[in-house]
């Protein structure tokens, strides 16, 4: 693909349209070591700000950051047995240190579970001490066998949080804050609808007690799992006596959760928001929201032109709403060239600058996601440019929400149907469940659907189903199925 | 040592007290990993904030923020020799992924340089990329052999920077550009004086052309390194064939900088503001600055205290000069047990608040620094808070560059005397230097001093030494001289 080319249009191959996007606008790109990318500007500051957000919310509910070691003794992740199961086929492995064989190998954090609950335990020792809320901002490692920039790397960024509590309704409390936390996030920042709920036992994280889960929908109608909130109960405590001493002068082991996002949120937003021309980038993410495009021919336009542009940088990046705005003075390239290329990368507005414009005291604001183009008065530009932006936000949570809507479908359902859905254009299935494991497994097998959640009350049918979908017998649960990544 | 013990006096045994007051004032704590430590929330916290206050720094000169993999292909560490030299010896390294033996093993980074001018070379063609100004916060990996808490670990995070320039000019004045920030960043954020200057050929960074350093004098007259800036000249870029197509139509290689801060700086925080009773952390880089300590009796004194106590914090996190503030509302703990634990801890201003202040109106304010205490009356408590966390930020710097001063020595010096100094209480020697390896050698196998710096003209002696401090033959340069961690 030559850099003047366009994209891959969605409708012919999703998989090669995102791919080329991430890479054409210097998203993300392949490193020399397998499975592992490398963030490069302009995805990383979509991550920085993600990472703020998220932070400043965990941090309102008392969690505090901290940071524990990248290496795990091996022996330690053998401590929760199903822990080590789900996680030994997936581990990097240290073996070597300062030029010598180790005497016990160190394993690179595939999640902190582990090490971060034996320090709990040495920090714990009374029903004073809890709740302890921390949660660290790190890369982890998972031995991935295929990868896809961003969606599914070797290394990956995250936060994970772990927490501690005294009593088991704390600790659900503390997996259902988070995830409300998350679905807030997803919604209110990145513009992505979710749906929320309790996974299967055959999906939930290795040594949970319960995982929940968030579940977007991309454009190509598969789920992508976008952040999980897991109730650990005491099995982690158990395994690294974790105990503390309660008010009434008894011991007893703490109960623990723990939580992740992950820089796949990048490829979700791609995903999510993307057009056949690039990226789009809901406002409250964007690092830029707002870039100026001077046009000009000659060269005392130009100095007049830059002039304004700058101060409407200065101007817009003051007050109640400051707007993050960038001036493109780059030299040598045609205003066509610069706005093809920040359409490509996905900044909500473009103001268009011109020795006419100035004359009438106006610009030209154009919308990415919705491309629509209108003057406006520079006199009222910070405010026109704040209500956009924030009408662009709402817009694409609304887009997005609808097109999930209409490619999620609900109500009784045969199995027959089930499939043609799910082979076909595919979507979130709405269908009863008799909750085996072996109706689970069939349709999995048979379809490549899995349960994503048992959804959440608001997101459960009005009409509860009474059949399993598969095996035709009493449902016990509603569950939602897709294709995921 | 017991909870309710008093740290070891920095006279007694200043390690010990590192140590203590690391662990007790919960800055950090070992692992079960050797060599690796946990940085608690107190201690990140405080990185943090130098994260933040660097990062803005950084970005100001137009420096963007990306993220390379953990993990180098062995084979790349080896393109520069000096490189792979300076580093083998250090490395952990990843043999087995996905439980299988790796073809190529993979090195932990314990920097880098490597990974990241092999995907310069991908991205840069022409001119018109460069420069390319590029930072990623991250962990690194190096196999040290005697390890302290934050001043050397096996796994430390930092920040590391990589530029790429088109002339020799540009990458020189970079290197200097950030050396710059170091320092406006030690000297005002973290309140530490340092000298600044380069580093002899035996001390520079492996594969460098020339490494720049800032030094500051810890409170036991020992030298720590805090920030490192790298001219590497070409020798990365003819390694990875970083090369680019000048604006007169030609190619040739570029020029980088690199350039390093880490977590090894909360210890040199520790080490020049610590004193015998906890921590004193310089309100720009303190999580809280002003704690409330509630004093009450009566159940109905604790809620009209606490109630003023949330006012206070809530009317001072606003405004112009906002000042992150704590209410300290812990039940079963006197006001003396906080007072202690806040002390430990180095937040800069604690306000002591009871109800005969309430009556009058006022509270106590007392200074961390220099626990200077007065009645503050609370109408003006807004201003005089940021005040006196401005003064103490001042008089911190002061402080420590006054003992700075009063242990260095100038002038004209015999080896015997140097000897003397270095042997004793130590301190920094500024001493004349004929600018050979042997004479470097000697001085350091005999003493344990090296040269820190070859300090800059601003930090230079006003009569330039005459002599070499060992041999007695002309001096080339002058050299600053210690001991250091």
């Amino acid at each position: 693909m030559a850099d003047d080319q366009k994209l891959t249009t969605r409708e012919a191959d999703f998989g090669a349209w995102y791919n080329e996007l991430v890479l054409k606008s210097e998203l993300a790109d392949y490193s020399p070591v397998r499975g592992c990318m490398v963030i490069r500007p302009n995805g990383y500051g979509i991550w920085e700000r993600m990472q703020r957000a998220m932070d400043d919310m965990f941090k309102e509910t008392g969690v505090q950051n901290a940071y524990f070691p990248l290496f795990i003794p091996e022996s330690y992740l053998h401590k929760e047995a199903r822990h080590v199961a789900g996680f030994a086929p997936e581990l990097a492995v240290v073996t070597i240190g300062g030029g010598k064989v180790l005497e016990e190998p160190l394993v690179v954090r595939p999640t902190s579970e582990t090490i971060i609950y034996a320090m709990f335990a040495k920090w714990v020792q009374s029903y004073r001490d809890l709740p302890l809320l921390i949660n660290q901002w790190c890369n982890a490692v998972r031995w991935e066998m295929r990868t896809r920039l961003f969606l599914r790397t070797m290394e990956f960024l995250w936060q994970e949080g772990h927490t501690a509590h005294a009593t088991a309704e704390e600790g659900e409390a503390e997996t259902r804050l988070i995830l409300g936390i998350y679905r807030r996030f997803m919604e209110e920042w990145a513009a992505m609808p979710v749906v929320t709920g309790r996974k299967s036992e055959s999906e939930k994280f290795a040594g949970a007690l319960r995982t929940y889960a968030c579940e977007g929908m991309m454009q190509d109608n598969k789920a992508l799992q976008a952040g999980t909130s897991h109730n650990l109960g005491q099995n982690f405590a158990k395994a690294f006596d974790l105990k503390f001493q309660t008010e009434a002068g008894g011991t007893e082991f703490a109960w623990n959760t723990s939580w992740g996002v992950s820089t796949r949120m990048v490829g979700g937003l791609v995903m999510t928001h993307g057009d056949d021309i690039g990226l789009r980038v809901p406002p409250k993410l964007a690092p830029t929201e707002l870039v100026v495009v001077p046009i000009y021919r000659a060269e005392e336009q130009r100095a007049q032109v830059l002039s304004v542009a700058h101060q409407i940088r200065s101007d817009l990046s003051k007050g109640a709403s400051p707007v993050r705005v960038h001036v493109d003075a780059r030299e040598n390239m045609t205003p066509g060239a610069k706005y093809y290329d920040w359409e490509l990368r996905g900044v909500p507005l473009r103001l268009e600058l011109g020795p006419r414009d100035l004359e009438k005291a106006q610009g030209i604001l154009v919308r990415r996601d919705s491309r629509e183009k209108r003057p406006v008065p520079l006199a009222e530009l910070s405010r026109t440019a704040t209500e956009t932006l924030a009408a662009i936000q709402h817009d694409m949570y609304t887009t997005a929400r609808d097109r999930r809507d209409a490619h999620s479908y609900r109500g009784p359902i045969t199995y027959a149907r089930f499939r043609e859905i799910i082979d076909g254009d595919g979507g979130f299935v709405y269908a009863g469940w008799c909750g085996t494991d072996a109706c689970e497994a069939v349709i999995k097998e048979e379809t490549k659907a899995t349960i994503r959640v048992l959804p959440d009350p608001e997101f459960q049918s009005p009409d509860a189903p009474r059949t399993c979908v598969k095996c035709g017998n009493d449902a016990t649960v509603e569950a939602m199925w897709a294709k995921a990544y």
